[in-house]
C-alpha cells in the first residue's frame, strides 16, 4: 500500500490524497505537523532530504517528493495524463506555473493568514504577493474562459494540482468575484467522480 | 524548424537551448529583451498569457510556455528523460525541486545582483533568500555526493534544469567552496556531448 506523509490543509498534500482517491488508489496517510517543526527532524530528513510534506512512499518503499511529480507517476497510463506528446506537455505547462507563478503567491499569503495569523505583521508583504496571485488568477481565467478545463475539455492533473490552493485563496484574502470562469470551473472539478474534499481527506 | 524566444543570459532560456543543441534539433533564437519590457508587450502576450520567456514555437506552430515543460516535451523518447516510470518520476522531482526551492533564490539574487544591480538596495531581501538558496545546494550536494548525476549514474533534463542557475550562482554572490560535489558535478555536465555555453548558445 501507498503512504503519503501529509499535513491535513495543506493543498500540496491534498494533491496526491485527491489523486489516488479518485483512481480508486488505497494509501495510508500519517499526519506531519510541518507547524511543529515535525518535517525538520533527523527521521523525517532521511526521508527527504529537502525537509518538505507532502512524501509518497511506494508500496516496494521507494520514496518520491514534490507533489508535481506524484501526480504525474500516479496518472500515468490514465486520462488524467494524457498520452498525446504535446496534450502531455501542456499539462507540465501548468504544473510548473502552478509551482512558480501561483503557489508562492496564493499558498504562501494564506499560510501567513490562514495558519500562522500574520496578516497584520505582513502587511507589506502580502500587498506585494497579492498582484502576483491574482495575475496567476488572471492566466488561469483567460484559459477557461474558453475551455471547460485548463488544458482543454478533459479533466487533468494540471486541474488538480491548480484547484488544491485556489479553491482556498479566499482564506488569504483572495477573491474571487472578477474571476467567474475560475468559479465555475471550481465547482466542475468538485463535481468529478471521486471527488472528496480537502478537510474530509483522510 | 522550432523558434525559441528567449533572452541570452538566462537560465531558463538556456534549458531548451542546451537540451536542442544537444539532441541535434535545429531551432531559430528570437532574442527579447525583457529588461526592456519585451515580454509585458500585447504582442508577447498574445503568444505567452504568462509574460515570460523563454517561449517554444513548434514548427506546426503550436506553443509552449515553461522552460522545464519544454524540456520533458523535446527529451521525450530519448535517454535524457528515461522510460522507466519511477526513473521518470525522479525526473520531475528534480525539475519541480528547481522551480520552487532553487530558482527563486539562487536565480532571483543573480537577477537583482548580477542585471539590476541592486545588491545594495535589496541587501535585505537577498540575506532573506541566500539561506534558502544554500539550502537547495544543500540538497543537491547530498545527492550528487553518492552518484555523478542528479538522478544517479546518467545525464538526465533534471541536470540540464540544475545546471543552468547553478553554473553563474557566483554571479548572485553564492561561493560554491563547500559544495565539492556539485563543483565536479558542473564540470561532468559541461563535458556532456554537444554542450555549448550559455553566452554562445545563440
Amino acid at each position: 500500500m501507498y503512504t503519503l506523509h501529509g499535513m491535513t490543509g495543506s493543498g500540496n498534500c491534498y494533491k496526491p490524497a485527491l489523486l489516488m482517491t479518485q483512481l480508486g488508489i488505497a494509501f495510508r496517510w500519517i499526519e506531519v505537523d510541518l507547524l511543529q517543526g515535525a518535517t525538520r527532524t533527523p527521521a523525517f530528513l532521511a526521508l527527504n532530504p529537502n525537509g518538505k510534506v507532502p512524501l509518497l512512499e511506494l508500496p516496494d518503499g521507494r520514496r518520491l517528493a514534490e507533489s508535481n511529480a506524484m501526480l504525474c507517476y500516479l496518472a500515468e497510463g490514465t486520462p488524467l495524463l494524457p498520452a498525446d506528446r504535446y496534450a502531455r506537455a501542456k499539462v507540465f505547462e501548468w504544473l510548473f506555473f502552478e509551482q512558480y507563478s501561483h503557489e508562492p503567491f496564493i499558498a504562501t499569503v494564506r499560510f501567513w493568514v490562514h495558519y500562522l495569523n500574520e496578516a497584520e505583521s505582513r502587511r507589506e508583504r502580502i500587498a506585494e504577493a497579492m498582484p502576483r496571485g491574482y495575475a496567476a488568477l488572471g492566466v488561469m481565467e483567460q484559459q477557461l474562459a474558453h475551455t471547460p478545463f485548463l488544458t482543454g475539455a478533459d479533466y487533468t492533473i494540471a486541474d488538480i494540482a491548480l484547484y488544491a490552493y485556489t479553491h482556498v485563496a479566499h482564506q488569504g484574502g483572495y477573491r474571487l468575484d472578477d474571476y467567474p470562469a475560475i468559479r465555475a470551473w471550481l465547482q466542475r472539478v468538485a463535481q468529478q467522480p471521486g471527488y472528496v474534499a480537502m478537510e474530509l481527506r483522510a
